[in-house]
């Protein structure tokens, strides 16, 4: 089965960053176009864009951004560096945005002259785009073999061509398995309260033409327990040193609920998403998000003025409860601080 | 701690059925007037009332305006019993709008008079909603012996006031634990597709004083991580005799998690949700509501139109996993096939 691949949530063009801006979607296609880092901070803050590897691209952007303001300056670098920590601030949990910003802080700074470090960032930046998206189709055909022939496939939050630079990490590990002809059935849980699931995998499997159910996160349950659900996968937003896995919350939920069911549980994602500097899970800062996101739904106020709220945007799963880690590398099982780092060797 | 307990949500009056529009609140508090059984009927189906033990005492008065309109004919029992079945059509899951149903026909089907059955109906819909109210602060007494003196309660859907004729069942062992003195933090999970937790718990949880955080359905795993969880409770739509209990979905995914974190998880409901003529859980009913409910949040668009939805509205929990069932006679343990019995011997 022939699966189309053409969805690209964020290009370069005339100098500035265009983003699809995916608070909007599915109902409105719109591009964002960005030509000052600080904006581009607010966008990863907002959720313009979101999504970890997706999120490391725009901030190599945002670096290529950043340069060129900065190179009138003689304390270039300097300022650079005051950029590249406005923009790791934009968000907390995902290893990515941090790992990437670094990587063209240092590139800059092994250049002297201001110029040629703008054009090695945004040549970096379009390589990067470039070897996600590469990555992703190597995932992809690593993973794909670890789904069944065919069956019911869960999966949470947004993974796919939007979260990423393009292909995705746990929906490219299905889009990767339709296309060497499994018979897959998506379930998507719709994943509250940003509603990436409903909003964006729901519209990228539709114009992908992948066959899916949309869901409640809560109906997760009780879909294994009909025994519609074969392998559930997830992404991740950083990975610890041992295999523990800081991914959307919810997804902890569905790692015990899948052993419970004795379903295999796995991660997809690039190797830049573990922090071997992070021993273990315990460590991985949680993103508390406003207490609006759960008060409202779709923007409309559901929940009565006032009420306290508990909005963590993450979780951590052990890695006891992880099947396997499937990378651009190759697939990754327990022990994994082991398995981790050989891939990476 | 007193706990106002003034929430009530289905009245009588002018020889009419008031009912809160369950769909409108926290937003507005707007009460329906109905004279006709079909609305009343209508109304159940569309969730303006909701709540097993709510759904029963509503049908009861459904019935008494069934022979209040079919008592001019010769053949009203007749007539009544199509009413009944009409009414009964209404929502399949719940076993108390049959079991309320059926105990009103019987009881006018022993009067020759149908005005004579008019009265007696009228009077044991009374009756039933006073004996509701009276039945869940019996359980609420039996069940807060089960709560620790301090801790997160986890809580799932609405079980309080609207739910039944007031003071709750879930809800109501919460309350009577606070009234005993105990220092409880609610927490309610918001309850996708239809947010009865962020819509209904939130509301009535505020205007009652008791202290909670509302959260994402799919945070309740992260919330038990944290050690912030230290009994999950719940109610029930129908409980098979061997203690399966089918509740509103997403109730099953809350009993695994609880039982992998060693946290205990409580039912609580009416022995009239028991269905000693269903064996076993496999037997219940689960609705599949509309795919509106998820396709939509708060009544506005979410997900892209057309995308195929899986809407089970309620799930089954299987024995093994309830630590206890509280009831207005007592608390039943495993095995309930003997356990509950017991109580209503």
């Amino acid at each position: 089965m022939p699966i189309v691949d053409n969805i690209r949530a964020i290009r370069w063009e005339d100098n500035q960053l265009c983003l699809l801006d995916q608070r909007l979607l599915p109902q409105q296609e719109i591009w964002l176009q960005l030509g000052d880092y600080r904006e581009v901070a607010v966008a990863i803050t907002q959720m313009v864009v979101r999504g970890a590897p997706a999120i490391g691209v725009t901030a190599a952007y945002a670096m290529v951004l950043a340069v060129q303001e900065m190179r009138q300056f003689s304390d270039w670098q300097q300022r650079l560096a005051g950029a590249a920590a406005e923009i790791k601030a934009a968000r907390p949990t995902a290893v990515n945005l941090a790992w990437a910003t670094d990587r063209q802080l240092t590139l800059a700074q092994s250049e002297s002259a201001a110029d040629r470090a703008a054009t090695l960032l945004l040549q970096a930046a379009h390589a990067l785009l470039e070897q996600d998206i590469a990555d992703n189709q190597q995932m992809g055909r690593h993973g794909a073999a670890l789904l069944p022939e065919q069956g019911g496939i869960l999966t949470h939050c947004n993974t796919g061509s939007l979260a990423t630079g393009g292909y995705g990490t746990a929906l490219g590990v299905i889009r990767a398995g339709i296309s060497a002809g499994k018979q897959l059935q998506v379930y998507a849980d719709e994943t509250r309260p940003w509603l990436q699931g409903a909003r964006l995998t729901a519209w990228e499997l539709q114009k992908d033409g992948i066959p899916f159910h949309l869901n409640v996160d809560s109906a997760a349950a009780y879909l294994m327990q009909q025994g519609l659900i074969q392998a559930v996968i997830v992404g991740a937003d950083r990975i610890a040193a041992n295999g523990d896995a800081a991914n959307k919350i919810g997804t902890y939920s569905l790692a015990v609920l899948a052993q419970y069911h004795q379903i295999p549980f796995y991660v997809a994602a690039p190797l830049s998403t573990v922090d071997f500097a992070m021993p273990a899970g315990e460590g991985i800062i949680i993103e508390e998000r406003p207490d609006s996101e759960v008060r409202q739904c779709a923007s409309h106020d559901v929940a009565p003025e006032g009420v306290k709220v508990r909005n963590p945007a993450f979780d951590v799963t052990p890695a006891a409860l992880i099947t396997a880690i499937i990378t651009e590398k190759g697939v990754a099982r327990a022990d994994y601080l082991h398995s981790l780092a050989e891939l990476c060797g």
